[in-house]
């Protein structure tokens, strides 16, 4: 059962709800965009977006120090370019605007003539393309690099180094280096919601679960009986660990993210896990933060990003407190 | 599927996963108790607590503003009375100290005989009883006043009190004001989950939902097919109604919250149905929240808080910026 009303009419009084619940951010007509209505367009101006079904994913990421404006589309569905453009019409009157994309083909579609409609009108735009996810296909062995939760991590420095007055080109540089560094690998026991829809994107036999599926539902590339919280942990952390090749010292960020249907006790219960692991791989874990910070409308599972740290900078601009609906500071 | 590992070991790793998530939060030896290491002892401190299962209630607000401390027991069980005694001796040298305890009689048996320990040894120590649940109880028709989310409201005035320097009469005063105004009722979908238990607290039909339930999976008073989002909200707000009486253009403050297993867009489809409904009574809703507050280890529902604002000053305590983990400013 999902609670909600007409099916067809969930997103629109999500985002009704939402307005209720946080009047600081200021929709745009004919979109489910909004922006920071505190933003005095003082600084390049940041904005995410992508299908709905994430939240807090994107819109409580909005304000001073992270993301100026977030512009969703349907559920699990992006926005179009022209409600990309309209959004930051809305929001600068500078022409200039930095894209922060999760590497899906119809995201990086509607954002990419975004971007060429808001040049062909003198805009300075730049995009970063976050493709954390180090989930593998079965078929091809070829990395499957969706955007995922490390997406929330790349918000949070670009907005950052945007409030201390980075330009695009400095912002697409900084972009690169830490979309190179973040990667992510999830788990699930449950597909993700769509409503109206009384089966979820996929399902599982009682007791098995899923590794390495999307944020929309899309595939692992295993699957197997639930054994124990540890056991996930292990798995995940060995995708990493072969991945980033780390040694013993480096230094990484944490985002633990429960994929909107994992109760605390366990988001905390597998925190621990993934902690104990990293520390007996004697990394220096400078950041950690666990919660619920990109979803899959009401998946039961999980996801790990890990962050290396190349610069101190990043771990500063990570401890930077902002004003958002979802940010933890 | 629970994501655990063993299950008399839940708690106890679920409590390292929070102390690697929140480095800010100092644990108490042999309890389950944190406190704010930015706390100072000048000032009053508040300690809330009860059975764990609730996160982020109560440590997840712990921090400058809002609570001291928070002791927690093992699942849906009080801590005991030694256990709330140490984390107050380990908070605060100067003998004084205020609890916020909701209203089950093992909760208030504990705390009750802490503070009579701590009494006994020359500490001055007042307590709030919170009972906020207006459910009734089909055989005795006698409401239940169990004490379930609007204490989170609780623990922001009297926390905002405290910082500005109330004293333990003038906190007893205003918690008899913020209790008695301050009413709650939830419903959900599913039970609560207990480590180690296939079944949930309680079982439902498939497609039927359970009015009035308790935090502990405690029983409701009526059990319905699912209809709609905005049924739910006009049945839990016509009972609030009964039980305000309210009129037009009174003020109140709405915490809408998650039971834990609600994802983000049912729960801000409902906050709409709500915010719509109370427009149509001509409320004045001055304050306004949607979020996972308080919850009932993973239940799939919701419960709606309203606090009616006798004071202006409440509002302004509501309003405060905090730093803690849960609560958002």
């Amino acid at each position: 059962m999902q609670i909600i009303n007409e099916p067809d009419q969930a997103l629109a009084q999500a985002v009704q709800g939402i307005q209720w619940a946080h009047p600081e951010l200021t929709w745009v007509p004919e979109t489910y965009g909004c922006y920071d209505q505190r933003f005095k367009d003082d600084q390049v101006p940041l904005i995410a977006g992508g299908g709905s079904g994430h939240a807090p994913a994107h819109w409580g990421y909005v304000g001073r120090g992270m993301l100026t404006a977030a512009v969703m589309g349907p559920i699990f569905t992006p926005p179009t370019a022209a409600q990309i453009v309209k959004v930051a019409q809305a929001v600068t009157k500078k022409k200039r605007v930095f894209f922060i994309v999760k590497n899906f083909p119809a995201d990086v579609a509607a954002f990419g003539q975004a971007q060429a409609t808001l040049q062909a009108a003198g805009w300075e735009v730049g995009m970063a393309l976050v493709a954390d996810d180090i989930s593998v296909d079965n078929a091809s062995l070829k990395k499957r690099r969706r955007g995922v939760a490390g997406t929330v991590l790349v918000h949070k420095i670009l907005g950052a180094a945007a409030l201390n007055g980075a330009t695009i080109p400095m912002l697409t540089t900084l972009a690169k280096q830490v979309t190179a560094a973040v990667k992510t690998i999830g788990v699930a026991a449950s597909g993700a919601l769509l409503p109206g829809q009384a089966q979820a994107s996929f399902t599982l036999q009682p007791g098995d679960i899923y590794y390495g599926i999307g944020i929309h539902g899309e595939p692992g590339y295993r699957k197997e009986p639930f054994q124990s919280s540890e056991r996930l942990a292990q798995e995940l952390i060995s995708k990493l660990k072969l991945n980033f090749n780390w040694q013993p010292n480096d230094h990484y960020a944490v985002l633990v993210n429960s994929l909107g249907g994992t109760p605390p006790l366990e988001l905390m219960v597998f925190n621990h896990d993934v902690h104990e692991l990293l520390q007996l791989n004697q990394l220096q874990l400078d950041f950690h933060k666990a919660g619920t910070f990109l979803t899959s409308n009401g998946m039961h599972g999980l996801s790990l990003t890990m962050l290396q740290l190349a610069d101190p900078d990043w771990l500063t601009a990570l401890n930077l407190p902002v004003q958002t609906p979802a940010w933890p500071n």
